[in-house]
């Protein structure tokens, strides 16, 4: 039987992308949740430092919280080498570098040249390899750049090449902005597969902003890809709200390939259910589609129930 | 370059399917703007009897309003040979018939059984043949059935058999209430397609229940089918409320086409605009994914402009 991965980035890129901060404690509960829905890569919280996203000031402490579980691998996201000692300290074990293959994008992001953090990342990838991490290497915007428009797969291919002599362990491609088409992510990804990266190491972050995670994420299987990035609800930037773009809903990905007949390892129910958790923790109504007809099955069920 | 064809149904799914009751001229500014933005087919109302649906009760009168537009075809839907009659008298020229794969979504929805709904269906093709009609035959529940589950193929072989002998020109084929997944739409249009109906004489009606619209249409691009169904805003059933299935989005759709370089013949920011008016009149905000993004970025770029 075929099979997918999810990673699930929500308690990474959904949170830091919401207004609330969460006490630690229910960033541990989600995780927990996660984990018991059969959940085994999480993206836990980012390195940074706490000042930047108060989001996520809390990376070390929500470590140590996190629950033991065989076989579940927790990353977190390496900005800097700074960031990469913390993780370190705080006994994080697979770690998450990140670029842009916009020079633009980056700048903006991170306020340096595509080329310096190049430098930076593959100094963050020597040491965490010294350390015998598990690396992931984000890039972002490749299939499109919210300030450039098309980003020419030659930025990605150079980037790639230099991140899988590196040594990472998985390349991520990010659809930052929710730019890419079907068809192009087959372009892309071969691509990238001609320039001798083996596809099992290839995972793709779909973003939902036009409403074509879900489309874009097959297009990625058709060609091979088993390593997709999810946030339940949807988490991390409401479609509603001006410059935001919600990341690819791991319901909507776990509903689909199971349908298909495609094993995810995860109990869909129980992945729904900790995304009502973290919508309930926010305060504000999720923008997953799966998310939001589970909830209203849900609501019926217990109308029916009580009629 | 290759093309697709989309076939508006927001005027008879969209309303039949909302709450408010708009006035005639507003439905018929709707259509106008749809025309204007370059669409093609529009599923304009449904010659039911006007009491079962107050929304469409203005069947005649509306059509007696439509902008005269080259090129363009005005579909009724028709339950019955009365309603066949009404469209005749009213002008209509393109009509659809439908009936259920699912005995008892078809009982539920018409009190009828298959078989029963088959000859009356029938009876209607033969008559809108003889005043020369274009005949498009709905087939319901194709993909699944929210009170049976599965839905044999075979159950939808059967119905199609007779639609074509009867003289059908287009066999619509629908996933009601969200439920098929690309894998499942690609076997069974090959099913259809080797039974020998030629796939330029297939449409598909997919509803975005479970965030799966787009991903399915695009399944059956994959195979062929050119011809897709779809509403402004995603209107016809908000995901949100309990029991409906909102329809697949139109703006989605035309969004991805082009963006693959599958032309539309759309201009998608009229089409878009066209869906803002209809939420506008409606009075709730509709779920369609890209028109959400839309909305989203037209604010932005009004802020820009002002600051």
């Amino acid at each position: 039987m075929a099979s997918v991965a999810l990673y699930e980035v929500s308690p990474r890129d959904g949170l830091q992308n919401e207004a609330a901060v969460l006490p630690t404690a229910v960033k541990a509960e989600l995780i927990g949740r996660l984990v018991a829905a059969g959940v085994q890569d999480i993206e836990v919280t980012s390195f940074v430092r706490p000042r930047w996203i108060p989001q996520l000031s809390d990376a070390v402490e929500l470590v140590r919280m996190l629950p033991k579980a065989e076989g579940v691998r927790y990353w977190g996201l390496i900005p800097n080498q700074v960031g990469l000692e913390r993780a370190v300290e705080g006994g994080i074990r697979h770690v998450a570098t990140f670029l842009s293959a916009s020079e633009t994008h980056n700048k903006k992001n991170v306020n340096r040249t595509v080329r310096e953090s190049l430098a930076s990342v593959e100094e963050v990838i020597a040491v965490a390899r010294d350390e015998q991490m598990a690396i992931r290497g984000y890039i972002s915007t490749v299939f499109g750049c919210p300030y450039e428009g098309d980003v020419p797969v030659e930025n990605t291919l150079r980037i790639v090449d230099r991140l899988m002599t590196a040594g990472v362990d998985v390349i991520a491609l990010g659809d930052t902005t929710g730019m890419a088409n079907p068809r192009q992510v087959r372009e892309v990804l071969a691509r990238v597969i001609a320039a001798g990266v083996p596809v099992e190491r290839i995972a793709v972050h779909m973003h939902d902003t036009r409403g074509t995670a879900l489309a874009n994420a097959l297009a990625a299987y058709e060609v091979g890809v088993r390593q997709f990035d999810g946030s339940v609800g949807g988490m991390g930037g409401c479609p509603y709200a001006p410059g935001a773009s919600g990341n690819a809903a791991s319901e909507d990905m776990v509903n689909t390939f199971e349908a298909m007949g495609i094993s995810t390892g995860i109990d869909l129910d129980r992945l729904a259910a900790a995304g009502v958790y973290a919508e309930e923790q926010l305060g504000h109504e999720l923008p997953g589609r799966y998310h939001l007809y589970w909830k209203g099955a849900r609501s019926r069920a217990a109308a029916a129930r009580s009629a």
